[in-house]
């Protein structure tokens, strides 16, 4: 069985791991105020071109609640897709700490996945999250993520244009960025700095990206930081040993690395998109990042799913079903070779 | 200026006045342990065949995030239409006490406003709400309103598939009253027993319904009870003087004012509903209880709204807007005649 | 059987009465935006000579949590007296709103139920909450109530001091005014402008104060009411008729009522106190306001109780006990005399 | 420099560190399905002689919230000495969910940093915590530290004092064992067992004792573990690599590791406090754990700190201040002669 149903099944790329023996016997401040820490807020500060302060959490439910309930008023509500991991995938993390998660449909064709500066605008209009109304919940934050849900990306227009509603309706923009390595892979590093100008903080993922474990959170908006520190802490997020997470960072994002990581997994998820689409199936989204969703006959599915590992994203009712493949770090060519020649063997979508 | 936008700018019906005044110089016992409250509960308990236990709370959206969050586990969320009084108007106040609403979409016709038994199991069997993932919020209670936010009624039936349908899937069932006067006055009193078998908990609304102010929570779960008045107290919900809201629902319920008052408010608006539909006018639903939702040209409706106040439901894009009327305990026939008369004045819908 | 245990197990004083009656049949604008609030709310800008923003609320510990919950950031507490309501008598309301309430230990002597502001200073150099510490509750606000919970008052140089010192140290100073009345009849109106010169917020209580029920949050520091009329309506603590309680207020403070009923409950007061000193009995405080806690052999406190309630503050080993008299609007001189005289038939304190 | 003022400063043991390298490639099941985690909940069970369920979380304020949120209704609160790490140093994190920390005054003597079974049988008969009184916070839970934070231990006499006063008193019992090796290391692996009978849950520490990061949160009582998961993913206590702690377990639990290290440290610690002893320095605590609290006079407090790191932990009014001296598992004999030569040195106390 070769896995392609999920990138955080291993543990770290080898030069992360060597970062994290070599800092195992020395002593380390604690709780964030070491050396290594700093590093790593240096070189984000440096990617991003920024003075953000960087914030290093073991996971991305933990860091997207902290982050939220340390910005928003109680009354307030944070905007997402109806797939955006926060309105599905964390239990109601979000909800837990008392702030509605506002939702918004998803489009389709390019934009599946992701949320539009006009989508915004229009529910910024909408009588039921009027800001002067104390009736009804009041919009604060617009969260996205960066690949989104689908693994469709948004480009630097398109988030201009959020940063820009945002901006104009006084919500902060909040970027989730789980598998940030896959749209650094296809947009590069510039990416950093939009991101940065464009959002008041977001995250750069490192558990499906080659770490570890550990998110980066990176706060540009230098009003949010005030205090973030204190909520770290009570929302237990505060590792003790803060280098563990810090000197993976600097691992990954000192020499490229994270770049080279984000080329390697698109690069194969591509092959492997490419090898579907000659067969003439179809997907559920034409995503360029390192998750694939197709859609399959159950008869075909089951074939490659018998050697090869997929996440089974909806058994639909026509006797197919939609999968995510999906590549990571750990990968190789061989693995996806094989795969690549498994597609090759099943009989054309009619 | 006649006004029908709303049932809750004036005070008491006259027998609830009463009935305070006349309790006002005694030395009650105090938050709850006072024979006013023990006499509405037994009240209560006649009317509805149960030994529910009653909880008299100033207004719906305390009773309603009360009553919520001390039956809800952390992770669990209520099922709610979208335009359930919980998801719209409360301003988030379950989400604050940590508990996402789910909604379920409106449907058409019939049965605008109300959730379907069907819908129920649908979003049940959905994994995005298998109570056996833990990444995903567990339901743990339905929510409805009798009469529904369109003025549409639960029949028994509905109720009980209602019930059917929860106690399958180990939900609670819990019904929002707050016009609960209506629905006594359509179906009569027998509807008091029909809530109390097939609900886990209801309300009986006061203030829009002849009371200065208060709801009565009626549990009928007796489960449901323990700690309950522990959450009342820590949620604010305690009245010291609880006597105060007590003696006004046994002035309600005690010689039937309730199911008068219901009748008589859902007789005025159906004059109301028959004039609009005279001249052919359409209505948002087909509403049998004390509100009236109709779609009127922006010129009809400026020129009834210079004499007779109605709210404002929303300004459609085509010169239409869609006008609620409503009808109060303190309404008399002349106030209707005259918005009867005025209707009759309208031109004929297109 | 004469009730002393309690000042608030009656109604409401015949002109708060006549107020509402008065206002019960007129239609008012819903949810605080009527002509009641608005009237109110200028009495009291007048009372305090400032620009406060007054809210009017059903009940004390609803106003306690709600206006807590609106200022304070998630990592924030609220300091208060071991005995303050807010740590003691309100199921840990605050607590459940996220926030921690830090306490003080009581003061012997005339400071008893007090908060001195020397104490608030030490707090504020404890290493266990120092601001700069993400590890520890930082405090946000400083509780107190006025009077206190045992009827001590806060003189104008004290609460100077605790104002200068919430001042220099970033702390917020909110005053619970449940029994406001007995604090303005023994300083006089002049104390309304004191208190809205120290505090950022403070309470003039209307449920033990002669209105039949609700509480006046005033909150003179403009920053704090951004945002607040959403908490207030998120906590279920905004009342859809707002008038109900804005009249009330206006009866109680338009034309001195208020000072008056302070004067009266207190002059009632004072006169049990007198007759307990002059056989030599001891008091748990020197208590100049409404509430009397004196200490009884337990044969004395069993005779006295037989015909006038009080309440049991508690039983002490040395077969004694702490009672509290507490006079309400509605004591006559007669009650009061009936009382003095079955004390003079106590023996004396040995 | 030799550190000596934690014991969370360095890494993890070689022998941990090789169970993640051996598992880095594999490709494991998400979320703690994994065989790891299997395996080590599977070691637990055998060192506690239980059915207990194991749950692996990143850190300690992460695992106190989640398992005291998951397992307490709205209105009850957690017992703990004035100095338990949830009462002092998690930023309110427990306030934050919800809950007051019911504080108990810390003993002296023997009994420093533990809470004792009379203690919290008084407290169950102090009216402020009467369970039928709603308007008080029902205490639900007892939380000890094993090790206290004065690194003094429970015998297992006192372990089942408390548990016997809880049972008879509806309350659960929780163990924070952040440093549990240290008791390990002192009483051996029976104590596990002790843990298991008398406590509702506990936690066996690792970030402390020499894993990279991680607790293990051991619920013994089943009726606990119900929901539990769900309640771990909404506080992002879900770690998507769950294999990552549960293998560092395994490899501290499996064949004896975690009491190996507990007695190097205890060793370390009596060298030390036996070489300030026979100065005739005097200490806060009798520890016979890994933290050793001694009272230094400045002179020679700064001596000392000028080579060997110690933690300030209260700098006392009379020239004197009180320091913490911990081992942990990468401290080397050398290391500790060093440190017990240089105590040498030192004047004799006066």
């Amino acid at each position: 069985m070769i896995y392609f149903d999920c990138d955080y099944h291993r543990g770290a790329h080898e030069k992360v791991l060597q970062a994290l023996l070599q800092a195992n016997m020395q002593a380390h401040a604690t709780y964030g105020y070491d050396s290594h820490t700093l590093r790593a807020n240096e070189c984000i500060q440096n990617l991003t071109q920024s003075d953000a302060a960087a914030y290093f959490i073991a996971g991305g439910t933990l860091t997207n609640l902290t982050f939220i309930r340390s910005c928003l008023r109680v009354y307030e509500g944070v905007i997402a897709t109806e797939e955006g991991h926060i309105s599905t995938h964390e239990t109601g993390a979000i909800e837990a700490t008392g702030h509605k998660v506002i939702t918004l449909p998803s489009h389709s064709g390019a934009m599946v996945g992701k949320l539009s500066a006009a989508q915004v605008q229009t529910l910024m209009e909408d009588a039921l999250y009027n800001p002067r109304d104390e009736h009804v919940v009041k919009p604060g934050m617009v969260y996205i993520s960066q690949p989104s849900e689908f693994g469709t990306l948004y480009s630097v227009e398109e988030l201009e244009a959020l940063s820009a509603v945002c901006k104009e309706n006084g919500l902060l923009l909040y970027c989730d960025g789980a598998r940030l390595a896959s749209a650094i892979g296809h947009f590069g590093n510039v990416h950093f700095a939009e991101l940065a100008l464009c959002c008041d903080a977001f995250t750069i993922g490192g558990t499906k990206c080659g770490a570890l474990f550990g998110e980066a959170l990176v706060v540009t908006n230098s009003s949010l930081q005030r205090g973030l520190k204190h909520v770290i802490k009570q929302s237990g997020a505060l590792m003790a040993k803060g280098y563990l997470i810090a000197c993976q960072f600097t691992a990954l994002l000192e020499d490229g690395l994270y770049l080279e990581i984000g080329k390697r997994i698109n690069g194969f998820a591509l092959q492997i998109k490419h090898a579907f689409a000659q067969k003439g199936y179809s997907f559920l989204s034409d995503s360029v990042s390192n998750q694939q969703f197709v859609i399959l006959p159950d008869v075909c599915a089951e074939a490659l799913q018998a050697h090869f590992a997929a996440a089974l994203w909806k058994q639909n009712a026509n006797a197919t079903r939609s999968l995510r493949f999906v590549c990571d770090f750990a990968h190789t060519q061989e693995d996806v070779n094989a795969l690549v020649q498994a597609i090759s063997t099943l009989p054309p979508a009619v």
